[in-house]
């Protein structure tokens, strides 16, 4: 068991929980939590830490799964300084990161610098749900792997393909779909577009919205129509209403 | 000027921005930030106060605005002490509550103890923009008035009638409203509905749903269809879907 916080493995986890940069020269990340824990493939599953008072008490599938790979038991206390939640859960994974060459299918998500790591873990978890096939994502979003944004996805990340590209419009261009930006100058409203061929929607950055650079290459701008003085909706919210118009008129 | 954290004006305010109970008993809350200052309505405003540093670059009409009503100006670390956010804006407000004694209209949310401030105040932002003409929540959903809320709603606060009640059964009838709830429960799809009439969404709250009791009195139990693994959608989402479908049938 491992009492120290100085443990080296122990301060390794909570680098890896802090560093973005650390994240990626490893292609390693953090998971917390027993329901986000059962669902990580157990291909991907690196190592595994649980606290003592957790590995006493806990259901046995996940002790099962945890004795797959090499684990360590942990002293509550130690425990509690590993992780960066307010309420501690007792066990964490070292997870590897999948790495999607390329994305396939016929409905996409384009994220234009989503800063919000809960934006991106919630627009994760609502395009599983609405049948997205992958997302697309410019290097200046926020990283997927953080601790925030993983935890927000409900387990989504383990599911929905993604990528990351430092080109964002050769990209958007490679999918093979109509690409579509929600924008104040949009032409048409959303619904009055046909999305039961390839599509993809561009979502742009909480403050500023899409770059015009990238805009410039949608083939199509589009418009959700609003009431009142409301000058744009969260980009969470705007992911939402256009990938269910997708999965309605797919229905 | 106010040069002292124990000015017993800033006291209070630091008072108001925290507790529920005394904005409930002096029917005042705090709103901060130029852009939502502008936004509150003339008649509503109670007193303002403003940085030293705010109050020397700030835009005219700002001041004639607070010329309006008693107004103080505080030294800059006096605001920093006030402000609740990390990046202080240099000015805030007290701003009267309004009483929305009855909600008119035919379009209208029902919330059953959201519990997360983020969560209400885009949910408010997003009834705005879809159209929706009042907002009930029990007295177990978080307080409007509280900063987080009243900020994540860009505005509509001021807008957006919304009125809170001990008993949601009862409010929810006095609608006259066909009342839906999302349930994994729900017979039809929430797109096979017909919402041009009087219609009211119930959204439930973030980790349990929508209460057994609440959807006992609802007319219809609807279902978002998700795909995936997903077992349930933000709440927030929820609601955004439900409002922009009843927009877009409206349309």
């Amino acid at each position: 068991m491992i009492s120290s916080t100085s443990n080296k493995k122990i301060k390794d986890v909570v680098l890896l929980t802090k560093k973005t940069s650390l994240r990626r020269e490893r292609g390693l990340f953090v998971v917390e939590g027993i329901k986000m824990f059962m669902e990580i493939p157990d291909e991907d599953l690196e190592e595994v830490f649980a606290s003592e008072s957790f590995y006493n008490t806990c259901p046995t599938e996940a002790k099962i799964k945890m004795r797959t790979v090499p684990h360590e038991i942990v002293t509550d206390t130690v425990y509690a300084y590993m992780s960066d939640t307010r309420t501690p859960q007792g066990i964490m994974a070292i997870v590897k990161m999948r790495q999607h060459a390329k994305l396939s299918g016929n409905a996409f998500l384009i994220l234009d610098r989503i800063q919000d790591p809960g934006n991106l873990g919630t627009i994760m978890r609502t395009a599983e749900a609405a049948g997205i096939d992958g997302i697309l994502m410019n290097n200046e979003t926020v990283d997927i792997y953080n601790p925030k944004v993983v935890r927000s996805t409900m387990g989504a990340v383990f599911r929905v393909p993604f990528v990351y590209t430092d080109n964002l419009p050769v990209a958007m261009k490679e999918l093979g779909a109509v690409v579509y930006a929600a924008h104040l100058d949009g032409e048409n409203d959303y619904d009055a577009e046909d999305y039961t061929g390839p599509t993809a929607f561009i979502i742009g950055n909480e403050s500023s919205g899409i770059s015009d650079e990238v805009a410039a290459y949608a083939d199509k701008l589009i418009r959700i129509p609003m009431k009142g003085k409301v000058e744009s909706l969260n980009a969470g919210v705007a992911a939402s209403v256009l990938m269910f118009e997708l999965a309605r008129q797919r229905r």
